[in-house]
């Protein structure tokens, strides 16, 4: 990769596989949902800080990314409940790979 | 990782590697160094569309985060050489990570 050709399309790729984490919010919200489905609310509580309004806005960026999904779970009230897709469940390798090189990178730059 | 811990250091490493390599330029430079070191204006050549002054800003928070090394060689005039360090290196298996899941997330979204 490093040595191969810088391409357009696989510069493409790459680019579309960081963005689809990047942010401040993405990557706590797959943690979040890594560990099973959520609702809004289960979520909210474990990704600190984030407003409703911010929550609402990255888990449609993430739905539309195919990354979760959204059911709505018949009741009174319904209920409105988020889990990962196949394809979200396939960033963990993915994210496995970014932590690992992301800890070399902290020793290397700031030395812990 | 994914259905693990979100403890914050995690979070903090993966974002740190993503860091690394977000942006409109940063992949395409170390692309282009990754085939070899390069100068100035060879790096530019190859990454169209950059300025120089954007180029030399990028070239500066490569070289503060150990991903590629700056050396003066000794001439008259003498010449700047970028090249990548073996941190900078160790990106190989990443982006290979990420091209790999780009690819997949591009058909999955985009179906191509």
């Amino acid at each position: 990769m490093l040595n191969g050709d810088g391409c357009p399309s696989k510069i493409l790729a790459i680019k579309d596989a960081v963005e689809a984490v990047h942010g401040r919010w993405k990557l706590q919200i797959v943690l979040s949902l890594g560990t099973g489905g959520k609702r809004f609310n289960e979520i909210s509580k474990e990704v600190g800080g984030i407003t409703d309004k911010m929550l609402s806005k990255e888990l449609k960026a993430l739905e539309a990314n195919k990354l979760i999904q959204r059911e709505v779970i018949d009741g009174f009230p319904p209920v409105v409940a988020y889990s990962m897709t196949p394809h979200g469940a396939s960033l963990q390798k993915l994210m496995e790979s970014l932590y690992q090189w992301g800890m070399e990178h902290r020793k290397e730059v700031i030395g812990k």
